[in-house]
């Protein structure tokens, strides 16, 4: 097991021992049945006192996550355990539980692919409504014009004409960022993990939206991060709390999505950018700007990005290219400047080398093309639809006591519930009706909110979304009406 | 500047010091022109004797790497430095300088994509030698058989049916990993960069031979790790000196490329690989065994995989399929067993969320049939024409004092000098004629032994490699009469 324990953190030891064993049970390290150390062992190895670890404890086994048992010791519990789909130590590898990892959260993944009927879990974009036939139909020419295709590495740095025709791109959306200026990257997933392994270790201070993006939280935390959140308001994260915040602590590095933002849909306005921009220069913080799919608006065109108005290099901007354009090439492109982009781009020569480039090549005469911005319009057009039919079966179906963020963009659909019901248990319930959704604890790097969830309405049709909607109500309604199942968690 | 010192380790602060900073220059983290911190900065901050860091800081000028200028300070040297291809910061970016990062060496990207006319300095495989045209044709029907290969995420762990197809291809090579136990990755260099995110943090011990493959020494310093070193000798790593350092230091890993050593082409014997597997289960140790061309062998089959004797899960193997198939694709396969293999799988989510679905399923057909068989014939033959060229131009071009070992495999030919020779100097010499070699001093994690250089004889065509290795012994000759050019350096 692995502990990360910050003495001088604003949470307490306890609750950091709290969260660490709870984050290693929703990641599937911890699993059912499995011992935890004694008390007097944990608080040997961590340094803290005994009463720090009873406390903690304590409350696991209030909350459920563990059981302790009389002379035979503490053990994961069953109840609140991850969905198990990784086995537990066969036998002639037991001495490999005794090899140290550095590896606190891995939750993201756990929701990424879940191989249910109506998966509302994550944000990925119907297929049917992606690129398959006209990249298929180009692809001749494609290999035609680069022979070599197959056989050659690309730059590290991304193929200089991908990069080329990326500008352009950028430059229409005022996001400026020579094309010498720009990485290729795995998706926007390796974007956010080169930048924390290169700038972040134990200690350093990144503030984050309190609920994000739970693959940026899994990455930050496996670099010994302190994780200070902000809140999110209709109009972005809370500036004046992240001012305060940065008076006091002077974060190195401050991660946001602005528009559209990821799980709650909400659009930061063009001021507090302004603002955000103005206190990263003033304590010389980087801003990482995550944008995914700022062209999906449903009405109005959002702000321009925080990155297009950095003169002096504070702002990382990630565009991601997998979810709207071709999952399948998994491409992200990262701008930044001066020796931060260039320590960048070693940490992504000593990551991998370099992207395939054939994935890279592949979708270059659709970037280049006026065939890009047609898609976006298109995708904007038939998820929009697809928004409006799950607001529509929110407000007739869903029980009293259930609120919702109108989403003017993006994949997702906030949905908040009663206090008292914690969604990692919904979840089970609704699995066994064949749905998934990703539970809001996820969203949350500290303390984390349980009545909360994340509806993706991108992946599903709308015959399946109108099953999946309904089905989710009937749910909630028998949860909010039965009220027995859960007591209230005094803890959260 | 990131500096690591670490105090309980055999070599002495000073020359830790003196390591780092030479690590950066070559890095091209430190560039020409560049500001040191003064003596009296630089001990504060590493908490070390002003002795110590004037002691540095003297044997550094004495190699010419910095140059101090009374009453100015301390700056990197030109003539010394390493390529320059990334810029000194410009004016509104100078902020970032003062952003410190976690990233003390880079060094192998450097020498990856040299645009060199004669290039020997990277092991990439004559693009005229790997698919191209098998891959061209067959698409179209790839495509018809995966009708959403671009729309659609991949498993995280890789494609389900190259992992079988692996599976079934290693089976012959006597690897025994199950699909379930392998993990699909962006190259060889993403399996040992997850590899050591998951399992290594500052001050673990991690073994590598001396010389090697200087994308591994990348990561592993990059993780903060206390490298510790064995040679090689014709039967490859010197086991009874790997058996005292692991009685005395108990590392964690060991990394070794046991077949076609890189850089230095050697095989290790039978025995000694049992005895690396049977030391590692004694001190509950990690091997990665890195195999990247075993299927290149000239005259007799190397002996079978350390993989192929691990019954306990301590050997994670590496097959990268980049080189001697497809670099375009970017694919590598890591097979692991238990827990380890469960947490890596956690590392590859966090770190990018998967490899690219198109990539896998286009290299598919070829892995499945029996052309994957028949190709790694062809290049054998292939390769080893180049390998007798070289070799024959060099019994009859290069001067005394000039050795080799034959590689009876692989890519790489390893050639050493006269010790006074500094391969890095030699380099410079050897672009002005359009030539490019890997310099020894990349290939050692800790003390560097500068008259080495590695020649890769599988990337340009038999006139090409004339042309080369006649100009190179040509260059060597006058060097070596010459003499005069360089001082013996009394560090090394």
């Amino acid at each position: 097991m692995y502990f990360e324990i910050q003495r001088n953190a604003e949470i307490s030891l306890s609750k950091q021992i709290y969260l660490s064993i709870v984050d290693q049970i929703r990641s599937g390290f911890l699993q059912e049945g499995m011992q935890l150390p004694s008390v007097r062992d944990l608080s040997k190895q961590l340094e803290v006192s005994l009463v720090t670890v009873v406390k903690a404890y304590n409350e696991l086994e209030q909350d459920g996550f563990i059981n302790s048992v009389q002379g035979k010791g503490t053990f994961v519990n069953a109840e609140r355990k991850a969905a198990a789909d990784t086995q537990t130590e066969a036998l002639p590898f037991n001495w490999q539980l005794s090899v140290q990892n550095y590896l606190p959260r891995s939750q993201f993944a756990r929701f990424h692919h879940v191989p249910e009927k109506i998966h509302l879990s994550s944000s990925m974009v119907d297929p049917g409504l992606l690129l398959n036939r006209p990249l298929e139909r180009e692809i001749q020419q494609i290999l035609s014009e680069n022979p070599k295709i197959f056989s050659q590495y690309g730059e590290i740095q991304g193929d200089s004409q991908l990069r080329n025709a990326m500008y352009e791109y950028l430059k229409k959306a005022e996001v400026p960022a020579e094309p010498d200026n720009l990485l290729v990257t795995n998706g926007s997933q390796q974007g956010i993990d080169l930048i924390a392994r290169t700038f972040i270790g134990p200690g350093d201070v990144v503030v984050m939206e309190a609920p994000t993006y739970p693959g940026a939280i899994d990455v930050f935390r496996g670099r010994g991060a302190t994780i200070l959140t902000v809140p999110v308001d209709h109009s972005g994260m809370r500036v004046d709390i992240l001012q305060h915040l940065c008076d006091k602590h002077k974060p190195k590095i401050i991660y946001t999505i602005p528009t559209f933002h990821n799980p709650t849909g909400v659009v930061m306005t063009s001021k507090r950018r302004r603002q955000i921009l103005d206190l990263a220069q003033s304590i010389q913080s980087i801003i990482i700007e995550d944008d995914p799919w700022s062209e999906v608006y449903f009405n109005k065109k959002p702000p321009a990005a925080i990155k297009s108005m950095d003169h002096y290099g504070h702002v990382i901007y990630l565009k991601g290219l997998s979810k709207t354009l071709a999952p399948g090439c998994r491409i992200g492109i990262l701008a930044a400047s001066g020796s931060i982009f260039n320590r960048l781009l070693a940490a992504k020569a000593n990551a991998d080398l370099g992207s395939p480039l054939l994935t890279q090549k592949i979708l270059l005469p659709f970037i280049q093309s006026k065939k890009m911005t047609d898609h976006m319009k298109k995708l904007r057009t038939a998820l929009r639809i697809r928004r409006d039919l799950v607001l529509d079966l929110l407000s007739q179906h869903s029980p009293d006591g259930v609120s919702w963020v109108i989403p003017e963009g993006g994949l997702n659909l906030w949905i908040s519930l009663p206090s008292w019901i914690d969604t990692n248990l919904l979840l089970l319930e609704a699995k066994k009706q064949h749905l998934s959704f990703l539970p809001g604890s996820a969203c949350y790097p500290v303390e984390q909110e349980n009545h909360h969830l994340r509806l993706s309405y991108s992946y599903m049709s709308e015959q399946q979304l109108h099953q999946g909607v309904t089905t989710l109500c009937s749910i909630l309604h028998s949860e909010i009406s039965s009220k027995k199942l859960h007591d209230h968690s005094p803890y959260f």
